[in-house]
């Protein structure tokens, strides 16, 4: 592997360039971005070794795609258009289904892989970017049998160099599930956020009183509406019956509270409790 | 100061100790509890000198009250009478109109100072206790002309000293402003917690798809039902009406997002962004 494209340089893109770049020096990582002011930065923060435009892919070994999940479902099918029949293309999406759906009839799909690597902050942009951001979380492939074997045998070999665990989910099941794990968790923080936001507004020093627990309830609403807004429009489905379920058990915690049944409030507390053991080993 | 009790040495009271004893040497650390293995456990942790009973109190300079706020509200009035003149009661409760309500008329009122140092973690129990949990942490003093002048002082300087920044509110005005800082980030937490672990509970290995994203939000999860059923209890009304707004904030997204209203999703979470700022300094 030589030619390694990243399309979108934030977050994912970038940390996936510094960890690469330190396993594999001989290859050339070339950034892409809507943005010149984007690309230099990256490139200032040796991100990368070169600009590029999506004009220069047909070289390419592997393209990286780690930009919103509306843009790559717009940019995939033309990307793919130009990929050389040993040229591999990856996406680091957060939903898999419409990304799966724009390309199952393309002739180049033994050329793609899906994927969603499961790592983050709620920071954006390349100054975001971290080196062992990957290490010891998990990468979803989703229909891997789709594309060809020595392309995913070359990418899944990247990936666990820089210390990812590889799970195999069709993309129905990857969005369902996910929902859950993580989309249901912006909503909750950015709402939170805004409730006390919109309370206390006029009196900011209020938020003197925020432990380490609000901050880290809330710390999700930091994150970038810019990538959360395609995610939800594209998982729109799951991510209402998550929204549906959890407005329903708060609705029933304050009931219990108005008919002051504090011993079903507090079974409620003790029957979730043993998420101390279920989150044992996530970071 | 020369005796002082801890009544309660579990994470807040156990993490007291500790730093107390380490600013002032000479002092003895007297644990009470209900449970004899809970003051073994202090004892053989080193968090308490001796072993004590609610009955050897007379001699006390400082009693320190961190057990849940119901037991606080029953066992505070006995303890009162107990006290010397020259002792002061503090406590360290997460509501204050309760508590300061019921020694309100009490003989011995300027012997006590209502305290809530926000400072802790999703543990609990002797084990739990750490150094260093205040440092750079704000105690909430209620009531505070209520106290004996110098009681008060001799008290705080030991606060700030342990790190400490104090401040001064009334127990209406805390009980009110918590309820949005602290309790509803509880039980927003215990909710997403069980939203997820309902619906994927014949999934375990789905937590794998877990993120530290998701991690972070549902970590409140983890706390004692036993200290928060009984804050809930004390700060009804306040808890009830932040889980309405939380709610019907909730319900809006959900509704946009039923009608395609992506323009507004994108809003609601831009116009929340803003908590970056607001959360700089909070650890």
């Amino acid at each position: 592997m030589k030619n390694i494209y990243i399309i979108g340089v934030g977050l994912i893109g970038g940390s996936l360039a510094i960890d690469i770049k330190q396993n594999n020096p001989e290859v050339v990582i070339h950034g892409i971005s809507r943005k010149e002011a984007t690309l230099n930065e990256a490139l200032s923060l040796d991100l990368i070794d070169k600009k590029a435009t999506l004009e220069d892919i047909d070289n390419a070994d592997l393209v990286i795609i780690s930009i919103p999940v509306d843009a790559t479902v717009k940019l995939l099918p033309t990307i793919l258009d130009k990929i050389s029949d040993s040229g591999l293309v990856v996406d680091a999406g957060s939903t898999k289904l419409d990304i799966c759906k724009v390309i199952e009839n393309h002739p180049k799909r033994r050329n793609f892989l899906a994927m969603h690597p499961i790592a983050g902050t709620e920071h954006s942009g390349p100054s975001a970017a971290i080196s062992g951001l990957f290490k010891g979380k998990t990468n979803i492939v989703c229909e891997v049998e789709k594309t060809a074997f020595k392309l995913q045998e070359k990418a899944l070999k990247l990936f666990v160099d820089i210390g990812m665990r590889i799970r195999y989910m069709n993309p129905e099941a990857h969005d369902k599930h996910i929902a859950y794990m993580s989309h249901l968790s912006h909503i909750s923080s950015f709402m939170l956020g805004k409730t006390v936001i919109e309370k206390e507004k006029n009196e900011r020093d209020i938020f003197d009183m925020a432990g380490s627990g609000f901050a880290s309830t809330v710390r999700l609403a930091k994150s970038s509406p810019e990538m959360w807004t395609p995610i939800f429009k594209q998982n729109k489905e799951n991510v209402i019956e998550t929204l549906e379920e959890y407005i329903n058990n708060l609705k029933k915690f304050k009931e219990l509270m108005e008919k002051d049944d504090f011993e079903e409030v507090y079974n409620e507390m003790k029957n979730t409790n043993h998420i101390k053991q279920i989150l044992n080993g996530i970071a």
